[in-house]
């Protein structure tokens, strides 16, 4: 994946990824288990579902595999919690 | 910046970085408004915040200038509240 770069780089953003994937995990736990939607911000979590697909379609076209696996899984966990506040309230 | 990429590429980033650092936003604001943080998870922000400064050194490997300033910036908002949350309670 890493091409020119040397490989060390990219661990920089596994690490980073897995992080800021990680600190957003308890909303969706939080969510899925309560089903109480009341307090999330739909306005916020559509431009940040928005935003985060766009960050995946960068890094694609930046062959950053890094990006696309932090990206695709938040862009998931987003999704969820988006159906979430549509289905309960 | 773009190198060997097309220019049109760093508008993904541009436009998603904008988006997901707009999202983060309004957390400020009421935090500064308010200087109410009880509801704010400290063990989130710490784990938020260092995956953000990780994404800004891999942006910088990179050479991927919508990556180092939405980072940036984020880094920033993300530190003042850390910062809110030990000052305030």
């Amino acid at each position: 994946m890493s091409g020119i770069r040397p490989v060390r780089d990219e661990w920089y953003g596994y690490l980073g990824g897995t992080m800021t994937t990680l600190a957003f995990l308890p909303q969706v736990v939080k969510t899925l288990r309560t089903r109480e939607t009341r307090s999330i911000s739909l306005g916020m979590y559509l431009l940040f579902t928005a935003g985060v697909f766009l960050w995946l379609v960068y890094g694609i076209r930046l062959h950053a595999l890094p990006m696309i696996l932090a990206n695709g899984i938040t862009l998931l966990l987003s999704f969820v919690l988006l159906v979430a506040k549509w289905r309960w309230k």
